[in-house]
């Protein structure tokens, strides 16, 4: 029987799109289910008490350079969004709403790559809709659907789970009830997938 | 021409003792000189405006999880101490004296399994002499040593050198000016030291 890796990301986090970009191949060995959860790590942090790191200098330093590591080690692109801490709300609610739309996958291919490599200011509705457009989405189904309570509540309710499971940060992996932060433990959650 | 990893340890974190088990393999694969080098990482927390990962209950949670995880990985026993977070200062400036006096390794070697593995409360001064005697370390030396300013200068003087290097917790490795934190890092450590 395949297993399921649930994985909880945000659109801010670096980690996340690393994590993006590995989990397919992971997938591929293991033959496991990925199931792709939106969620809002500040909420989150909020939430669970946690900051993020890059509040201390030093811890903020490092995780740039050793984000790059892992980057470089995976053979992907990486650039810091010239943007810096864009609101990351607009993006993670249009994939909270293509959760429930059932097309997260393609919403993933166009945001992260925009977000993470192309330097885009996805917070800004016209550039949300041209990439959501080029990806054969209905842009304008999505702008209007994260002003929904609806919408905006299902990303709540998605973070509260995580947090309420024992998450504190992005991304988060939950292979049933066994729980793994950080792109930096996939070896183990492909371990996890790989065991019978 | 051999690299030199410096290492930043403390006696309370359970991955400073993890790396120290693996340290030693990592020098025979690459023929690396190793520095081990005492701080105060509680102190070292308070300069960088850091915090333990304990104070997020569900962060705590996990980093226990995910240190048994990879004690596992590397075969080798940690139990947490069940003193709990015990005075660490009398064991980490014991490490300061010894490093002054070259005697560090046959003290690791005495404190960190006492610590991680068999339970014992090291901030107790016959505790730590008993250690100390049965690893053929003067006992008397060191209960002397660690009540003097210029042992406890030079544990402050190296913890101050960490913040100052980019440093924020324990443990953290350097290879001439590249600093790698944690010790999930030391397959970036391995590489570094490997390369010509």
């Amino acid at each position: 029987m395949s297993k399921t890796v649930e994985v909880f990301f945000d659109f801010l986090s670096p980690p996340s799109y690393l994590a993006w970009t590995q989990i397919p191949l992971i997938a591929e060995r293991t033959g496991a289910n990925v199931v792709w959860r939106p969620m809002f790590t500040i909420g989150l942090h909020d939430l669970t008490g946690n900051t993020s790191p890059v509040m201390v200098p030093n811890k903020g330093k490092w995780v740039r350079a050793d984000t790059q590591k892992y980057a470089a080690k995976y053979g992907v692109e990486l650039n810091y969004n010239p943007h810096g801490l864009i609101n990351i709300l607009p993006a993670d609610r249009a994939a909270a709403a293509a959760e429930k739309r059932g097309e997260l996958e393609p919403l993933m291919a166009a945001l992260y790559p925009a977000m993470m490599v192309d330097g885009k200011d996805i917070s800004k509705p016209d550039v949300l809709a041209d990439l959501l457009t080029s990806a054969g989405l209905d842009a304008e189904y999505y702008l209007q659907a994260i002003q929904t309570d609806e919408v905006k509540d299902h990303l709540k309710a998605n973070t509260q789970e995580a947090a309420d499971r024992g998450a504190f940060g992005a991304p988060t992996f939950f292979v049933g009830d066994e729980m793994f932060f950080g792109q930096d433990r996939l070896h183990f959650v492909e371990e996890a997938l790989a065991v019978g």
